[in-house]
């Protein structure tokens, strides 16, 4: 049986992020799972995701980090809280900061492969480095900073 | 008359990218000029850019820093040799490294600026720094530190 993904356990009103909301039918649709201590997203670009023929564009490669970063913080929480993914109250962050390093170019006609680590985690934000891998070669890093989705985020705030 | 855009005079092989390429019918196709020592950038977000219903996602914000910036570096090469955008040889940047802080949400039912200022400039490397702002507002700042194309990013290279 394979896991939940941490992003099929967000609540619906938080589900329409064109990264990872499996709301948004236009929208990439990550899906994340553990994989130990690490966080693991595989994501096929579109032949559209091109920089240059045949390689990734840069947006793209920091959609993936950002949106696997933040879903990779919230399961943290999840974790050290010892509850599954699917009980509430449920946590969901955004990105406050966010850091990518292009090692080299990404090839675009692979699967790619995110990895993620949480090297830091308070009730504050959490801090979740990643790597993007193609044919096993890690081709870009980043660091996500991520922050509790804050009230000023809903629509309908005062 | 509108100035060209700095991406309306990339070559042909190297118009494809889904931020900023015009030969790219499903990317953003973004088009950046000069205001005095800025570069600007307006681009309207598409519905399904989302993040929470009401809010741009991250990783557009990433995206059009990363191309306003790759293109902002290439107009500088130009300007500096005192060169209009069409001329050859072309100058044409990549992104090593991209940084955003998210300030604060974006609102996604309105045109968003850029805005760009390049803060070290050689031959080997051009560092811009932009913000996005909405309605007048600041919602993100980044800095994008871009790099000549390298051979590696040509399809047929050795």
């Amino acid at each position: 049986m394979t896991a939940l993904a941490f992003q099929d356990a967000y609540p619906d009103h938080v589900s329409h992020c064109y990264g990872c909301g499996r709301l948004n039918p236009e929208g990439l649709q990550i899906k994340t799972r553990w994989d130990g201590e690490e966080s693991v997203t595989h994501f096929r670009p579109r032949p559209e995701h091109m920089a240059i023929p045949g390689f990734v564009y840069g947006g793209l490669i920091a959609s993936l980090i950002d949106c696997h970063g933040t879903g990779t913080a919230a399961a943290a929480m999840y974790r050290a809280e010892g509850r599954a993914l699917d009980t509430l109250p449920a946590f969901r962050f955004v990105t406050a900061s966010l850091q990518v390093d292009f090692v080299r170019p990404t090839p675009i006609d692979t699967e790619l492969e995110v990895r993620g680590r949480v090297t830091e985690r308070s009730d504050r934000r959490v801090v979740v480095s990643a790597t993007v891998s193609a044919n096993g070669v890690v081709t870009a890093k980043g660091t996500v900073v991520a922050v509790p989705l804050p009230k000023s985020f809903e629509p309908n705030c005062p």
